[in-house]
């Protein structure tokens, strides 16, 4: 048993939903005093995104959501310490705007989130994007805990990351830093990146998204070339569509589950090479995908990593889908410390 | 007219020869005091490397040279601050030894500096990546200069990098961060990268012999075909060439140069999304490859880049031939002050 730290009210804003939760941090905050302390996450209430009302309801709902918060709090004699918000988009940590949007959130870029809590707290609010809280929450209390600089990956239906340096989200210039989905991959040329690019990044064919399109891509391809005699099967549905074909011997889901990882694996080997951290840490439903994604994941980065680079454990996340409600917390912990 | 601040011994271990010189940086020391204030650099003296004599015998003959350096500063009155080294392979900074080096310098991994330099003077010193000392120049009193988060690329016979962050090198985990050249690039598949990969890394087909190599492989693989009635070209004898070639208007050789800054751009977009600097800058022998090179590496970093990297500066180095060197003299200075 752990002594218990500081509560924070924490938030996570994404494209289908709103968590939100009280995170008590263990006493020391940070992960490496107490090798085996992990935060309390409690009362957690959820609202749906409604994505297409617009981002200013979704400012007005996460605002009243956070009132409500904090009368339950008050009621039940829960002290909290700040908020921590972990937001889609690319977030300007220092003013509480939203500089960038994906079209999934029609109206939130722009939204001043600071401005708008103030209106219902006096608490300290910070704000980093969702991946880097992502990112923050693996760094402080999960599969990088107690490494210095930890490099976190979300393979889901898109592909983003974040850099973790001494406990502490490298955001660089424009909040921008991390966005591992948008590298350079020969098995994604011709395929529409997120970004627009077709010239071949890696997020459009090993997504979860990602695997589904390639696997169509190839069903399609071999349907339309010479009649063969045996039955075809139906289109993916998704990436776990996929894996299951792939889990059920199929031979292509096979090839597409092992070619999109390898090629993964070789991208995230270049990462390392470039920024070399202690330990990279993969998180996202794709990583459900089973050994076989996960050995050509791994062969794909030992042949790209240099030799001192090799040895870097590849791990997948602890927290999974608590992770960036912790990092939230820890967001806004590192904030007022 | 900037006031003079501290003096260092800066050395430059390369594959080939051994500079040194004293760099007298401005007053202030950091770049930012004083916009126009630049290092001004002295007595340089170097001497070959001679690497096929091993390690021993380039440590033992660098020590001799910074004796006499030193007992030249002490006849002329000059007061050295502390020693910075730029050193060939992965150095450590921490321990002075050299933790990985290519098969160029045999027995030059396992060097221990530090000890070495301490037989011969009390001076404060310190060491780093010559690719590193190279970025730290930039940073400090080049195309960098004022930057928060500089990343370098040196384009040369090989591709090397530097990450500077507030003026201090990230040197990652083990001292490899920044190791520009070892990312996936669909052009590199099939040539052999000098870290053993065939799967496709940029440095093979972007690096100066790598332009050499991409052009001699289409040469031959065009002269391999059906008979041609016209003259063949013969093969290109180093990156120089090629450029020529191209300036000349010859096809092939425009085709290489901008097939190969192209990839080299997008690989630098794929960067820049991972990193977000406020300025990446590109030095080393090939970047005088001219407007083509340059303009095909523009348009390759603009399709990779995301919209909010998309507008960072993408700019020629401006120290030249003695960033290295200056960047050790700010490294020792930044390690001390």
């Amino acid at each position: 048993m752990s002594i218990a730290g500081p509560t924070y009210l924490a938030f996570d804003i994404g494209g289908t939903k709103i968590a939100s939760g009280f995170v008590t941090l263990p006493a020391g905050g940070a992960a490496d005093d107490v090798a085996d302390a992990r935060p309390a996450t409690s009362h957690e209430r959820a609202i749906p995104t409604e994505a297409s009302r617009g981002g200013d309801s979704i400012r007005e709902r996460l605002t009243a959501l956070c009132a409500e918060q904090l009368a339950w709090a008050a009621d039940n004699g829960v002290e909290v310490s700040g908020i921590g918000i972990a937001a889609a988009g690319v977030p300007d940590s220092a003013t509480g705007e939203i500089v960038s949007a994906t079209d999934i959130l029609p109206g939130w870029k722009g939204q001043n989130l600071y401005r708008a809590f103030a209106a219902v707290t006096d608490l300290p609010v910070h704000m980093v994007g969702d991946v880097g809280a992502h990112g923050l929450g693996e760094a402080g209390y999960g599969a990088g805990r107690g490494r210095g600089i930890v490099l976190s990956i979300g393979v889901g239906t898109g592909i983003g990351g974040a850099i973790v340096i001494d406990g502490r989200l490298f955001q660089g210039a424009h909040g921008v830093a991390g966005h591992a989905g948008h590298v350079p991959a020969a098995l994604g040329e011709g395929f529409l990146c997120s970004c627009g690019t077709t010239r071949g990044h890696i997020e459009p064919v090993a997504s979860g998204t990602g695997l589904r399109d390639l696997y169509n891509r190839r069903l399609e391809e071999r349907s339309g070339g010479a009649d063969s005699g045996g039955t075809v099967p139906a289109p993916a549905a998704d990436g776990a569509d996929v894996a299951r074909r792939a889990a059920d011997g199929e031979a292509l889901a096979r090839g597409v589950i092992e070619d999109s990882a390898r090629a993964l694996g070789e991208c995230i080997g270049g990462m390392g090479n470039l920024i070399d951290p202690d330990v990279i840490v993969v998180s996202g439903s794709v990583v459900k995908a089973g050994p076989l994604w996960w050995d050509a994941l791994r062969e794909g980065f030992a042949d790209s990593a240099l030799p001192l680079v090799r040895p870097t454990p590849l791990v997948e996340g602890l927290l999974g889908g608590d992770a960036p409600l912790v990092g939230a917390a820890v967001a806004v912990h590192r904030s007022i410390a």
